[in-house]
């Protein structure tokens, strides 16, 4: 396993969270008037070591790869629709490409392996390990070596976007079956049964739902010995979902802010919080997913997710979709006017 | 009674609300993963009559004016507030002023009377009708000149803001005792007692809030004869909430979409319901306020709000910080690729 998994994660900077904490009080609003954007405002000036934290720079990366599981009818999309999102990221038509466009955000697809061959493509790196990783049902998901790549991948795009000076990361996914790794890791990380995590996913059916439960439950006997956080990621996830725990992982190592997407993303990030207990410093979520199991994690993470609007894409949407509230967080905290350089009265004495 | 009042809302435009909503089954991802933003999309093609909507184009206007009931101690901001929060809007430091130009959207500024007097001043339009309403407990808010003349502010401003091209109608409010005044009108609405609506505003201590829904029982019982909205609206609320609703009215006459604030704002626009029911087809929610009494306003207006972030600043600033998601839910209707386009597969036959 790789040595840089276990590199220690820095410390929060608490002088610039005090100091933040501070100007807070002294912006011309009644006090706490902006409810969870202060605290965003000041964590994010824990993470950053600044006074005024920024989030102009943003780097997107999604990955991509396909899973052996997905052959037994676990998503209302057949398993070619992987690849052919992929090449409808870089031809510029999905919603995160989309989002990106807008919110100024630089996106990056990273190929991991799909079951169809994808050529060389635009905005597409390709770190295929095998045309999709094995069948959790039948085996692990990764071989030791396949694993470390995929964690590696991951702790690639974290350097790539930190060296075009990214301020925040956003990870996304995209793999055709990727909600029954999530489910059946997220209920191994949480020793809960798999019907805890199981649902829809892209659109299955009720009788879907029980079959993709059966199969996420015959996965979680086959892998119950392994009790190991890395070792339940390594045979219950997949090669995104790999590289999203080492990415996240990274980052966290680096002391770069990680705002998380849905179900499967948060999934990746409980991994990584296993691993590194610290890394939990690092993350902020973005939604609540309309997927039933996104709440368990969201808890076991101890975080609350800033949005609510039962989006269920993946790709990084949600994440995206929330970044304006960070921007603008940052933005009254840094550019409102102190009572006192607006010789506004405050509050009476009690 | 000024006339206009009750002229008619146009309908909504269900052709072009078909179309976005087949449109919506046509791009690529699974039918309704964007969950909120989907209906989002379609509610404004039906609002502004064509398949893909836009809201680059915002007008925001902020109604500011001093309550009579503000001299009993309802605030724990002392009155002279209004109007220095006034003067901090003019000189660009308050929340709203940061939102504003964070998102390109044109800020205006209505004075409707203060208690403290306020000269010209850069983007703060004068249209004092009082130094303040009168105070409720005692007699009506305003006179019916006064009344007819804050319901022409809002519907002026409107005017202002279709001339300027406006794509969506953003109000907030600035009047400290105005949570008093908007919970009495929203009490009388709803037939509820005062408890039921009361709050701690800008962050009035538990007496605060025991003697501040004193004060609102007995406006109550003052006015208990008003039975008609807009008698109720002249009596229990003030010149900023009577411009609300005379905006929020205008708005949905003329055919623009209008995106509501926090507490006092949709006890504006609970009144403008009220006064006439096809309002509503024109009104978005942004946010739940932190006010307790805000869930029940969004009930009645059958309405439920897009972010729940804890905010009780007023301004309009929780209706700014949710225009992102007005936007970004626009580009992903008009930009993403179809299946079609795209070549990706559709979901497989059941």
């Amino acid at each position: 396993m790789p040595d840089w998994i276990h590199h220690p994660c820095p410390p929060l900077d608490r002088a610039s969270e005090a100091a933040a904490l501070a100007r807070q009080g002294e912006l011309t609003k009644p006090p706490g008037a902006l409810g969870r954007l202060e605290q965003l405002a000041v964590r994010l000036a824990a993470q950053q070591g600044r006074l005024k934290p920024r989030v102009e720079r943003v780097c997107i990366t999604v990955f991509a790869a396909d899973h052996g599981i997905a052959a037994r009818g676990v998503s209302a999309f057949p398993q070619a629709v992987t690849a052919e999102m992929v090449r409808n990221f870089a031809r510029g038509g999905a919603a995160i490409n989309v989002l990106a466009r807008q919110l100024g955000a630089t996106l990056e697809v990273v190929n991991l392996g799909t079951v169809t061959p994808i050529g060389p493509l635009a905005q597409v790196v390709d770190a295929t390990i095998a045309p999709g990783c094995g069948d959790i049902g039948l085996g692990p998901a990764m071989q030791v070596p396949q694993f470390a790549a995929a964690l590696q991948a991951g702790r690639a795009a974290v350097e790539r976007a930190l060296a075009a000076g990214t301020e925040l990361f956003i990870a996304g996914e995209m793999g055709i079956g990727n909600t029954t790794a999530a489910a059946a890791l997220g209920a191994a990380l949480l020793d809960l049964p798999a019907a805890a995590l199981v649902g829809p996913g892209t659109g299955l059916d009720a009788d879907g739902v029980v079959h993709k439960c059966r199969l996420i439950e015959g996965a979680l006997a086959l892998h119950a010995s392994a009790r190991d956080p890395l070792e339940q990621l390594r045979r219950l996830s997949g090669f995104e979902l790999a590289a999203l725990t080492g990415a996240y992982l990274h980052a966290a190592q680096r002391g770069l802010p990680v705002l998380v997407d849905g179900f499967i993303c948060s999934v990746a990030a409980l991994a990584a919080v296993r691993i590194q207990p610290a890394v939990s410093d690092w993350l902020h979520l973005s939604h609540a997913s309309a997927e039933p199991g996104h709440a368990a994690i969201c808890t076991a993470l101890g975080l609350t997710p800033l949005l609510d609007l039962g989006l269920r894409l993946g790709e990084g949407s949600g994440a995206a979709l929330a970044l304006p509230l960070l921007r603008l967080a940052c933005d009254l905290h840094g550019q409102m006017a102190t009572f006192a350089e607006a010789q506004v009265s405050d509050r009476q004495p009690v």
